[in-house]
């Protein structure tokens, strides 16, 4: 029995794939430093497991199927803290970011249309949108930039007939870019010019370091109504085994598309809604200490990383990333041989090769994604270990 | 903004839609009696909440993307104290059985592919083959001889080249139908010459009555990399809130696509696959006084509807659902009527009706899915509601 084209087509994941050469290293007895994942170390808030235990269930029922409404208020009331204009019923429950970005696709293009996504994205865009024969056209940033977005005419060349709207996360993954207000804005009149949709990955908002913060894509008043937004209690509350995200938008027409899609599967785990909801009714302070730890640890990341000869990183200004473009023939044999041939003091590192972030074939060959997910000790022997690897390595090309 | 036509083309759900009636009619202060729902009254076992409470969770990380093992082992205790082959390697988690449904056909089926479904048939299976391009090819069943199968040749006469599978669901839902051993070895039989899949939605296996047990499809052996098994916990262990289900075969490259299917959406709640964990560690004997209960409803639904003048209610064998054939030109009309128009004692009852639970056009009009989820003596109320209203309905027709 042959499974279909389309299913034989999707890639594995890219970010796990080197797993099993990390799991031969630690058999050896080889301590191993992720700096692959995007998985926080930061305690979930106890508020989760506490709004959990208390919950009083005898008939663990089927929820609504647009969201727990105590959870959806509670979202509409923390876009409100931060200036947005989005209530309660611009906002529907799914499960994680990920059904939220695979609705937004789904809801914006037919099969053969097509998205723009600044590249290198988050790779699992790929994997959203080929079961729906969603097209991604990307939009090629470059690290010696900071991976900013190209100017508005380059942009716009990229528009066809079958472009039905434009993804991009921001703070980026695996970039870790925050985009300027003016970026921004230029994106919004992109659409506004182009009768695109806008969807917006805000994810990472709140993390943003030297004191910026990222525009949120809710402030661009002009487009609301082509303004899709996709949210996540995994990274901005430590909860990625919760599996809650959100589809937000002011366009009528798509939360009605959401809402029946969202009939289809039925509902959303009930006790993970509960959960959410104590997480988004924290205290904003709650992200000041966090915000701070995480900027400790890039500083430590990237002064290590800009020191590196031949290695090349502007300070990524968000999420928990950076790219570095490294002086080796190759970053995903690199990142193998680091597993399979390399160790320092018993020590070695696991790198993210960004190659599959690119839609672009040759793009990315010698750059790899660092997240600083680590706490700063093992993070600078990360960096230790890392430096004497690329001096060490005999694919190195500077 | 226009959304895309497949989003436009979703059918909104065809179960909740009268919500809005019955809603008004309550406001009235009629008491309404809910024959329309699945949603099962019955009390989530305590080793649920328990096991989620005891859970001790620092950081809420991600789970692996085939889910938690010690659930998916066991899943695979739970087939194999039934005889069934599988093993925990078989067994991937999902996010309920909505998900395993939308995997497996889009493993089975490349756009414009087709899967033959007997109909009546859960109408949700439309949402789940709908945004993926899956064409439903129907196979019709008729009340008159209790939604049994066709001959072979007639099933046969359906499949064309663009047919990869047959779906069906075993106890059914809507019709609460269970196939004899030999329609399972004939489906099997026309699988195995046809070169198709079999889609085995078996979430209702243990609500059985009679005495009787639904053969498995996973008992067909001579079949066994052509099968796919859907289950959940949701109508099982009344634990529809949960939403997990899981995907079970013995075919190799379905199961690498479910993984990668999985690994795109990253993973499945954490806490709700620790209670299912408790739920399937069950002792078997859970279901047998739960079986009773339904089996009792059963009798008192059927026997009630089977008196009343025009009413065609062959005796269903399973799941906790009837259809019935009632005297009226619409029975959407009437379900609308029970609740703008009728009442008795201040009492009316809510009908799933069942024209949308079929792909043929025109077929089941005049029919209605009656769920038995109440205590008895609410369904027995509900009956004489329900009788005296057939007596009084404007648009009777026998």
């Amino acid at each position: 029995m042959r499974t279909s084209k389309r299913s034989l087509a999707m890639q594995a994941s890219p970010i796990r794939k080197l797993v099993p050469y990390a799991n031969a290293a630690k058999a050896r007895g080889t301590k191993v430093y992720h700096l692959n994942i995007g998985q926080p170390d930061i305690e979930t808030p106890k508020v989760f497991m506490e709004a959990v235990r208390a919950a009083d269930i005898d008939v663990l029922a089927y929820a609504d199927s647009n969201g727990w409404e105590p959870l959806r208020e509670s979202i509409a009331a923390y876009y409100q803290r931060m200036g947005l204009p989005y209530v309660t019923e611009d906002v529907i429950i799914t499960n994680g970011g990920s059904e939220a970005l695979q609705w937004a696709l789904l809801i914006a293009c037919d099969p053969g249309e097509e998205v723009l996504v600044p590249e290198p994205f988050y790779t699992n865009y790929r994997g959203f949108a080929a079961p729906y024969l969603v097209e991604i056209s990307p939009i090629t940033t470059y690290p010696e930039n900071g991976f900013a977005l190209p100017e508005k005419a380059v942009i716009e060349s990229r528009i066809t007939k079958k472009t039905r709207g434009i993804l991009l996360s921001n703070p980026g993954n695996p970039a870790g870019v925050v985009y300027t207000a003016e970026e921004v804005r230029m994106v919004a009149d992109i659409a506004r010019e182009n009768d695109l949709y806008i969807i917006a990955d805000e994810v990472y908002r709140e993390f943003c370091y030297d004191g910026k913060e990222a525009t949120s894509f809710g402030t661009m008043t002009d487009v609301l109504d082509r303004i899709i937004i996709i949210d996540s209690v995994s990274k901005r509350f430590s909860a990625c085994g919760a599996r809650i995200g959100s589809l937000t938008s002011k366009n009528k027409e798509v939360m009605a598309a959401a809402l029946k899609l969202g009939q289809a599967r039925l509902c959303v785990p009930t006790l993970e809604m509960i959960g959410s909801k104590a997480l988004y009714d924290l205290d904003p302070d709650y992200f000041a200490p966090i915000r701070a730890r995480y900027e400790e640890r890039r500083n430590i990341l990237v002064d290590a990383l800009q020191k590196m000869d031949g290695v090349l990183c502007e300070t990524p200004g968000g999420a928990f990333y950076a790219v570095a473009k490294l002086p080796v023939d190759n970053a995903e044999k690199f990142a193998i041989w680091l597993l399979t041939d390399f160790e320092l003091d018993g020590k070695t590192v696991m790198l993210a090769p960004v190659e599959n972030f690119y839609q672009t074939p040759g793009m990315g060959v010698n750059e790899a994604r660092v997240a600083y997910v680590l706490n700063s000790d093992d993070l600078k022997e990360a960096m230790r270990v890392l430096k004497a690897a690329l001096e060490a390595y005999p694919g190195r090309t500077a």
